[in-house]
């Protein structure tokens, strides 16, 4: 830190992604990616017609791709906005409503970076704590007239909330802005999309990163209310317009006419996931209902941290996360199915190693 | 705009960014994009090894594409950042340094994102204004004891600052942030990225969107004293940390490999640009002496918008500004040699039928 930083962000704590070590191949089960490649059409596409043009600037307006997802999701092209990633999205949405002036909740625990925002961009935030299921309770949303940012399903826990509970909060804070994250909606969740024609206080917040297999490619979205969008579109042409690159233009609008192929690999996680909590039965662990692509997971008796480091030790990485109330468990992101018999081979010779 | 938006954004202007229509195919000479495509390279390394892995998210801190940087630069990997497009790191900038109780400025006449983004942070700016013959006056910069940021070579003028005067500036404001901005330095101007190691209140900025045919890759960078790249980093890891894609990351990193096509293409085009000079000089058109890919030119007599209208009528798009002292200015892309002379052509026709 120099001594010119602004002294309001000398304090803050930045976001801090999962690893990536190089010292040797891992199977990398600690950032929520797809095992699965997109299909060859979307690579295709990021590298054909006017997306080679690279001498040009991208379309600010992102006008294929928007479409395409308008389409996709019955929505009107004005409501929608791509983002480079859904955390910018997520960025630009504190940027525009959470200042110091409004109130935004959020849960304990949750996805991290939103306390980040909170902090970036002088929000007055408060943590709801997770009840002792880890479950969110929508009580503490209904009606409490603050802002709102829940992540559904939530993440690292993998539980959903019902949509008829997303409408009573969305329904009952018609003041305040609610926005529903569901950067792992694919998987076992319901998405609150078709309310955003109801509800005009209500923000979708979507990734090409999990179940389209995108991550690499950068592109997230908001659906919602126009006047929504408009009010996000200001943020975007105020920082960065051309914040999609080509390439990823082009290999998101191809992604989005490979449904099947999608679906099929979406599929294949959801098995896969039910397989793998069926062998952590075996094993004795414990872990939370998942609707994501990873399940967050513990064994009574084995502390979470040494699980993972034993983990690492034998190639494979997962999440750890050393905060209050969760430091016993693991978020382990649901990979191939023999990426996954391999993860519990491993978990078995650990667990029978230290008890 | 909505009623939820942050009343202290209620009023701020975004960017507008060039035209881009679609009505027609024009000759695209309004947002100073190289005429030539990135060489072959480029476009295969996009897609090739582990950039094709678009399932993953990219290295967040682009670690080959740094280093490539570092290598050619001359200056460690600790003094690089990397953004999404250079306007994103301007962005980091201003979040980082330039809050309310920070004063910083810049030429009235320069690029129109600097404004946005005070607007934004709400810093605390004033607009300097250029000399009569729309040169940055170095006596208004040097010691004043305010944070600064300079387009060099200024846009949409095109003039450059010797390198003297930019040492003179970043040693006399010692207290303060000096931002250069060098998106176009490859045409013309002379960098003064090696003084960073002298001034530890020196940032340079650099684009791959224009000498390196990019724009569409969406790639910028900041090069400075590693503990302001710290502070730059603890924005990007508080917004969107893995803010540039895989294909970019390694599009950008073979462009690095390809020095001789770069310097062929760009002497190219500033030998176009002094050919073009001498054409504008037989029309009786004035222009600004330009160290950039773009020349600032006008005709007495004739209104700039008049004349912007009837490029366009005529297929070819430049830049207006209706902005006070300069309306009568067209902002005119160096492109193809056959471009300038169809542009040529449709000038004299032009301003033959207004006078």
């Amino acid at each position: 830190m120099s001594k010119f930083l602004s002294e309001r962000l000398s304090g803050l704590k930045e976001y801090i992604p999962g690893e990536q070590p190089k010292d040797m191949q891992y199977i990398k089960l600690n950032t929520n990616e797809s095992p699965f490649d997109p299909p060859p059409e979307v690579m295709q596409a990021a590298t054909q017609n006017r997306a080679a043009n690279l001498r040009l600037y991208p379309e600010p307006d992102c006008t294929e791709l928007t479409k395409a997802l308008a389409c996709r999701y019955n929505v009107d092209s004005s409501n929608i906005i791509l983002g480079n990633g859904s955390d910018e999205i997520l960025s630009f949405c504190f940027a525009a409503y959470f200042d110091a002036k409004s109130k935004v909740i959020f849960p304990d625990i949750t996805y991290g970076f939103y306390k980040v925002f909170g902090d970036l961009y002088g929000s007055d935030y408060t943590e709801v704590p997770l009840d002792s299921g880890l479950n969110i309770d929508t009580a503490d949303y209904i009606g409490c007239n603050k802002n709102i940012v829940i992540a559904n399903p939530n993440a690292p826990t993998g539980i959903a909330l019902p949509l008829s509970d997303i409408e009573k909060i969305a329904a009952s804070n018609p003041d305040n802005i609610v926005v529903i994250d569901e950067a792992y909606v694919d998987f076992g969740g319901e998405s609150c999309v078709p309310l955003i024609k109801k509800y005009s206080n209500l923000i979708v917040v979507m990734t090409f990163s999990k179940s389209r297999s995108l991550a690499g490619a950068r592109v997230g979205l908001a659906i919602a209310d126009s006047q929504l969008i408009a009010d996000l579109n200001k943020i975007k042409y105020s920082t960065n317009p051309y914040n999609i690159n080509s390439m990823s233009q082009q290999a998101a609008a191809a992604a989005l006419s490979c449904e099947q192929y999608y679906t099929d690999r979406i599929r294949e996680i959801i098995d896969t996931r039910a397989e793998f909590c069926r062998g952590l039965d075996r094993l004795g662990f414990e872990y939370l209902p998942s609707s994501a692509n990873f399940v967050f997971a513990k064994k009574d008796g084995t502390d979470g941290q040494t699980l993972y480091l034993k983990l690492k030790e034998k190639g494979i990485l997962t999440r750890h996360f050393a905060s209050p109330r969760i430091s016993d468990y693991l978020r382990i992101t649901i990979g191939t199915r023999r990426q996954m018999e391999t993860l519990l081979s491993a978990l078995s010779e650990i667990t029978e190693d230290i008890q």
